[in-house]
């Protein structure tokens, strides 16, 4: 059975689906869509996902997205190198740290990246403060938890690290463009701020496979 | 081993725990807690939750909140009667509705039902009108989904409907208001507008134990 991933470049919920199957080393085929080109929007992609939206799955016949969901069925259809525990109480915290990272950590960054990235940066400056405020309240929480344990769910990776990591890297992406530096926003660099979050930054990028996972042209 | 759920009234997150426990006929003890005596920042339940929210379980020792996760654990902990599907195609597409759910019917529901229920209605009301078509969008997809098996994720009651549901009780609840007849939003009457979903709702209403899952005071 062959995995196939349709993805696109700078999409922090595709990235997860990649980062999941790099870290539970299962093979697969990149499906490279170019959202200028509008191909997520095409018939055949939209025959896939009515929505039109990265990621998909393709597992054979089985079609899946969501990227939560891919990450759910793929830690379930190839058990080996876990991503939600082996046991109920390990599963139940790491879907805690899931939760909380989508609701209180990749949430309030879009807010802050929205504006940066796709323009109304000076329209929206204290809207981008606001979320930028609740962002840093919770990188503290974040920095914490892996000057503790190496991951956010303690000592092994888990969809904790794989669903934050890739809106980590766009708050950081962001924070260097030319519209976020009046703004001066306090999370650069990194490194200086928030110690053990870099460390566990560059800890994911030496996953074998993580190169694969990059968006293009970024 | 005892489980032990506190929750609020009206917090359709913790309302998806209680209906997870009673269609796993899960024995469990209720610790309500009253929102207006601030019972949920209390030093002793700060100890259990530091975001002061609800739902939160306890399971013996262990200690969980963020409602996904209690409804991920308690599935894996206690498997009879699964509400994440049996296969790893049932777990995903499971967790595909339930993520969907999340995203495009609860999400813009809260933002109809915020003004509504807690004050602000007539100056928000271009806002609830735009979230109102979202929704009505949406509710459109759920009752085709309904009209062709009775629950949303196929032929088994899931975590897809345990989500969803009590967020169609708030809108319900919140669209008969007085503030929101001016607005005429089209939700009302169920039966009339969407009666599959009217059906689907009946359904869950005649869950042995639905009605300690009930707010008080509604």
């Amino acid at each position: 059975m062959t995995l196939e991933v349709y993805w696109g470049s700078g999409s922090p919920f595709a990235w997860r689906v990649l980062l999941t199957l790099e870290v539970k080393q299962l093979p697969y085929q990149s499906k490279l869509l170019t959202f200028s080109k509008q191909e997520h929007k095409s018939p055949e992609y939209l025959a896939l996902n009515p929505r039109g939206k990265v990621p998909t799955l393709k597992d054979g016949d089985f079609t899946l997205y969501e990227s939560l969901a891919i990450m759910a069925y793929l830690d379930r259809a190839y058990p080996e190198r876990p991503i939600f525990g082996r046991t109920p109480q390990e599963t139940g915290t790491i879907w805690q740290k899931v939760s909380e990272g989508i609701s209180y950590v990749c949430e309030p960054i879009s807010r802050v990246t929205g504006p940066l990235l796709f323009g109304g940066a000076s329209e929206k400056e204290s809207e981008i403060r606001a979320a930028a405020t609740t962002v840093a309240k919770e990188l503290a929480h974040l920095e914490a938890a892996v000057a503790k344990s190496p991951w956010l769910a303690g000592a092994a990776i888990s969809a904790a690290d794989i669903v934050v990591f890739p809106w980590i890297q766009l708050l950081l992406r962001a924070a260097g463009k030319e519209a976020a530096k009046p703004l001066n926003l306090g999370f650069l660099p990194l490194a200086t701020r928030y110690p053990h979050l870099a460390a566990w930054v560059k800890r994911i990028e030496a996953i074998p496979g993580y190169e694969r996972t990059y968006p293009p042209h970024w």
